[in-house]
Order: structure tokens, then C-alpha cells, then sequence
């Protein structure tokens, strides 16, 4: 075999992917074990019938050709409506493509802003995919540091020294791992060094209807913003339809333009009949977003009854998304070595927070994907198990 | 806006696409111009009804989640089924990636074997988004010149010649622009060529159940070429399922194993109900394929009988694929001035073969994917309008 390129070989950084967690409960649960996944952010329902049945009658209709490249216009009008109404900023079909999946358009998004060598910033903790993205990019990953007692907020000080030299800054608000929703301030610093650095922002908010406190802003809307912004979005968390892999990125229209350039290289778009079915899904309006997302925000308050009482594991405040992150150094153990012991103990699988980056270590992300009952007895077993660490210890 | 990436502001080399009679033919048309367009390859016929029907009660089913990246493992057994009875290698689910489309799977192809800067061969003339494709992957396209006389198939010295410090060549047989089928002797000298240099060839065979003329051939079959080729397939000419969006890679098994890192920061997998579609239409066998193929080989016929009563144009013969490639040199015209004169006189849009690469100058390329009547009516009106236009010159 000849050889395969450098950046492909070199994906996984170190060659851990942070995941053994992960498939280690995957194989327990294929022996026959009982275990609890609280890993991976999956709903525990599945999309909506009437989405489906969309998507069918689209097929069934004669959607199955060639779909233009840029989307299908309904559904580039229909996001930019969406992003118009949340963020105030003037938005129109050509400033959206529409993409395989919010994946997809993260990957793209960093060809579009880095060229090979180029530091990307990604803020840490990260969503486990990130570092690959940039690479995958050709581009370095440069990490900016946060802090559990900061909320894992990006802080202004940090971020002025990280942006030294780099292309673009990627964030997620709501954020997966943390839970964290930037709040306006954070916003304001980021887009003063963005703004200084005459860097890109890729905005990541695909968790953009799972708000538990407060309201979602998006730093597209921030002055001056618009121009160097690329937001993420998808149908995944927000519909359930996670794998429909539809998303979008908004953004000037100049990038729009050469992106549809790269897609039509790249992808040569998404299906029809999810872009109809996608279409569907966002007119069908708020009530149904709300159902998808109402589990997560009763078992977040499971969550904060749970943990109150006890004193060893501290949650991280939950304001967005579907995870806690949770702090168990009162343990004296790192992440890693909770969760596993956690998942031989109990059969209860939770993600190290140190697959997230080293910001994260010392924590663990509970997925707040199982049904409620499930969820608040995993959630008592773990403190209590957390509790006799540190006796232990 | 801060600057794009180079990569991105550059896909399209000279700026030029060759796509202007097919925009010009879609905007006449809109304006309700009566336009045969004989332009992209797009079959006539939809995706066939069973197997939408089986991916609609996959989606119902709950097969809504995230798929597992690679593809489910069903569908990889069937492809890897598929590709083993064809060629005679030996090939398992391991040697298989699905991905979002052909077009997906030749970019992420180059994405795994050419490093920034590496030369990245292409035969001219060749579908459309092969430059882009090298240039998305940060790779340098470099042409290997064909010749209309010769069947436009790759020749031996012209190949040793254009190879020096290549890292990858990109074949397509069946041949989009051409119709040409890959004979055993072309395939010989291309594994030759390809293996003293150490070289990846990438194998686009995504027309290879449309065969009018002996069988296809694939290049893995050949001595030594299963450990250095990547075979590009797809569902979409097969099975007229072009919006769809799958197709895979088959390869060896440790490219593979990098290609599934890539597709879970690039993709993140393809939506599983239309994998289970997928799998339906490769299980329908071959008759379904043969019913998809059967209108191209009718039209060839056609396409050969009204040829046959002329002497201005000459058909290169098309031995596969949906095309038949004309010389319209006897015109004195160039491809793109006739594509133009022909749209101007009489609503009939083909595409140039300059859009196709300097080796189909004074060609132009024309889709049978119109029905029987009409293809017969406009190719009689084409050669009408070449006599008259040789006479002039």
C-alpha cells in the first residue's frame, strides 16, 4: 500500500479518542450486561412520525433527483426566517447552505476560514470531534483554556493571548459538554478579539432550543459580527433527527457563495426529501421543539434535586443542552478513572470529562438520555458511589 | 469579512465552469422556452417506488438515530458481497466505507492519499468536478491528454510521462464524458504505470452496471491493485437513486480504517434509513438494474441508426454510461460554439466538451435522458444542423 496522506493519519492527534468509556459499555451491553448509557448525546426518542411521513410523501412525490447544491430555496428562506427572528440580524437565502448534517458543516466551515497550517482555536472543553475537524481542515488546533469554578466560560484574558496568529475561534453556546450558555459578556469579549485579530468565528448552536435558564444569543448579532461569522445549525437536537443529517451554516454571502463551491466539489448536497421533510420539521413550529426538549429539561431538574443532596459531586450549572457536567475531584479520582470504575461497579457509563480536554479533567458528563426513573436512580448510584471514593480516599 | 481560505477561493481554477449552456438552457426554459435539455446525467425516471417504500418503514422502525459511521453492517457485507462477485477480490465489510454519495467518496478518496501540494492526475476529458475535487483536498490537478482518435482511452507513454511525482491517479470506466469502457490491455498499463510509481489509483466505477459492450472491468482485479486502488461506487446511476446521496469506497482495509476517522469529523455517517433503502435496492438484484439501464441502451440504438444516415458528426462509441460524445468537428466549430448555436436555433442543449477538458474540444456531449422520441427527434435535428453548418464553413 502506498502511503495515505499526513493529515489523514494524524486525525486522532495522541491516538486516543478519549471514547473506551464509551465502547467498553457498548460491548458489556452486546454480552448481555444491564448498563446504563449516559454517554453519547442521543435522544431517547426518535423523530417525530409526522416528519417522517413528510419525508416519505416527498419521496413518493418524485423528490428523488439532484437537489441543488445550495439547498432547496423553501429551506434556505425558511432557516434564514429562523436565524432573522432569533439573533435580529438581517438574513436571507443567500446567506445559508444547506449541508449534510451540523458535522458537515463544521468541517466545512473550517476549510472555508483556515488554510493548511493555520491555527484554529476551539474552546476547552470541546465537543469530542473538534481537534478532527480542524485537522481533517489541515489546520492546527490551539486550545483555549476555561475553568469549572468560571462555568468552562471562555475568559477575555485567555482568549486575548490564545488568538495570537490564529484564523478563527470556534464556540459552542449552549455547549456540549458543559452545559454552559454564553451570556452576553462573554459574547462582547470574544467578538472584541475576533473583531482585533480579524479572526472568523465559527459559531456552533445546535443546541440552540434546549435553553433552561435564560435565553439563547447568538454572537452573530453582536456589532460588526455579522461579516465574520459562521453559525452552525441542524435539525439533530432540535428534532429529533439526528440521523437525517441535515444542517445548515449561515453567514456573509460571499462564504455562502464559495462554499456552495466546496459542497459542489464535496457533497453535492443533501436529499430532497430530508430537505422537504427538514422544511416540515421547522414550520410545524415551537410546540414541537418544546416536546423534544422537555425531557431533558425535567431531568435536569431531577439533576439539581439529586445532587442537592449530597456535598461530594458538584454540578457544573446546567443552563443549556442535554448533559451535566459534573466535578468528582472530591473523589481524588480523575474523570477517567470514575467513569470506568463507575461502569464496572455499577454498569453505569458516563464520559470522562478528559475526552473533552484537559480543562474538563476531573469531571464526568452525564447524558441526560434515559427515561427519568432510569436517569435518577443512575444519578443516585452515582453519588452515592462518589461519596464512598471519598470516604476512601 | 476576513479573508477565505485559498483552498476555497481557488476551486475553480480559471473561473471558468463550462456549465453555461446548461444555466442558459435552465433559464430559457423557466421563461417557458420548449428546451430538450440533453445536458446532465440525470435518468428520467424516479427512484423506484419499493424501495422508498423500504426506506419509509425503516424510518418508522425507529432507524432514525445516528448510524454507526462506516455504515450499518449489512450494507457493507452486501457492497463487499457485491464488489467480490464483480471482480473476483477478495473483499469483506472492512474493506468498505459508506458514504454520503460518489461525489463525497471521491473527495474524501483524494482526502486519504494526496498531501497539500501533491500532483493529482486526471484524464481529460473527465467529469466535472474532478479539478475541484483535487483543489477541495488541497492536491494539484495535472491532466493526462486523450485522444478522440483513440477512443479518448489512456495511453501508455502519455501516462509514464505525466506520472513523475504524482501521488494519485483518478480513473472513471465506464467513462463520463465518453462512453468508454476500459478494456484489460488500458487497465494493464495503468497498473503498470500506477505500481512503478507507487501511486494510488482512485477508480471511479460508478456507471459500471450500465454496459452495452463486453463487461466491466475494475482495476482492484488486476495483479497487485487491491493494496494501492480505491473503487468509487454509488446507488445513484444503478438505481436512480442520484438524490439520495450514497455511495461508498472500497479499498484496503487500513485506508478504511483512516477514511472512517475522516467521515466521523467530515460526515459523521449517512442517515441509516437510506442505508437500509440501499441495502433493499442491491438485494432487488439484477433486474432491477437492468430495468434502470435499459432505457440508455435502447437510446444508444437510436442514437447509432440516426448517426448512421449522416457523415458531419462522429460518434465516439459509447460502450457504457448515459452519454453519447460527438465530433463536431466537421462543423469548423468549437464544442461550446455549437452547444450555443444549437440551444440558439433550436432548443436543444447539450453540453460542450470543452467543459469536459482540452482533450473533447469539438465535441459535445449528449445525455440520452430524454425519452425515446424525443432523443431520436432532437439528435436528427443536431445532425441536421451540423450538415448545414459544414456546409457553410
Amino acid at each position: 500500500m502506498p502511503e495515505l496522506s499526513q493529515r489523514i493519519t494524524t486525525l486522532n492527534g495522541d491516538g486516543s479518542d478519549g471514547w473506551e468509556v464509551f465502547y467498553r459499555a457498548r460491548a458489556m451491553k452486546e454480552a448481555g450486561a444491564d448498563v446504563i448509557e449516559l454517554t453519547i448525546g442521543e435522544h431517547d426518542i426518535r423523530t417525530d412520525p409526522a416528519i417522517l411521513r413528510a419525508m416519505h410523501e416527498s419521496a413518493m412525490g418524485g423528490h428523488t433527483g439532484y437537489a441543488i447544491v445550495p439547498g432547496i430555496s423553501a429551506l434556505r428562506d425558511e432557516v434564514a426566517k429562523r436565524i432573522e427572528a432569533q439573533s435580529g440580524v438581517p438574513t436571507r437565502r443567500e446567506n445559508v447552505l444547506i449541508t449534510p448534517g451540523g458535522q458537515a458543516a463544521l468541517f466545512a466551515a473550517h476549510m472555508a476560514v483556515c488554510n493548511p497550517g493555520d491555527v484554529a482555536l476551539i474552546v476547552d472543553p470541546y465537543y469530542a470531534t473538534y481537534p478532527g475537524v480542524v485537522r481533517s481542515a489541515g489546520a492546527v488546533p490551539r486550545m483555549v483554556a476555561t475553568r469549572s469554578s468560571h462555568g468552562f466560560l471562555p475568559e477575555r484574558n485567555v482568549l486575548e493571548t490564545a488568538s495570537e496568529g490564529a484564523a478563527s475561534l470556534l464556540i459552542n453556546t449552549p455547549n456540549n459538554p458543559t452545559g454552559a450558555v454564553y451570556p452576553r459578556d462573554t459574547l462582547s469579549d470574544i467578538a472584541d478579539v475576533v473583531t482585533v485579530r480579524d479572526m472568523w468565528l465559527i459559531s456552533d448552536e445546535v443546541y440552540d432550543t434546549q435553553i433552561w435558564d435564560g435565553a439563547h444569543l447568538s454572537p452573530r448579532a453582536m456589532p460588526g459580527m455579522a461579516d465574520r461569522t459562521l453559525v452552525i445549525g441542524s435539525m439533530s437536537k432540535s428534532h429529533a433527527m439526528t440521523g437525517s443529517r441535515i444542517g445548515w451554516i449561515v453567514g456573509p454571502e460571499d462564504a455562502i457563495t464559495t462554499l456552495v463551491d466546496l459542497a459542489t466539489n464535496t457533497t453535492y448536497g443533501v436529499p430532497g426529501y430530508i430537505q422537504d421533510a427538514a422544511l416540515f420539521g421547522l414550520r410545524a413550529g415551537p410546540e414541537l421543539e418544546a416536546k423534544v426538549a422537555a425531557p431533558f429539561l425535567r431531568r435536569r431538574a431531577i439533576a439539581e434535586r439529586v445532587l442537592a443532596g449530597q456535598n461530594v459531586v458538584r454540578a457544573i450549572p446546567a443552563q443549556g443542552a442535554m448533559y451535566v457536567m459534573l466535578d468528582i475531584r472530591g473523589t481524588g479520582m480523575s474523570g477517567d478513572a470514575f467513569a470506568n470504575a463507575l461502569l464496572d461497579a455499577h454498569g453505569i457509563a458516563v464520559m470522562p470529562g478528559e475526552s473533552f480536554g484537559a480543562s474538563a479533567a476531573g469531571h464526568v458528563r452525564v447524558a441526560m438520555t434515559v427515561d427519568d426513573d432510569r436517569f435518577e436512580a443512575a444519578l443516585a448510584t452515582l453519588c452515592r458511589f462518589a461519596a464512598g471514593r471519598a470516604e476512601a480516599a
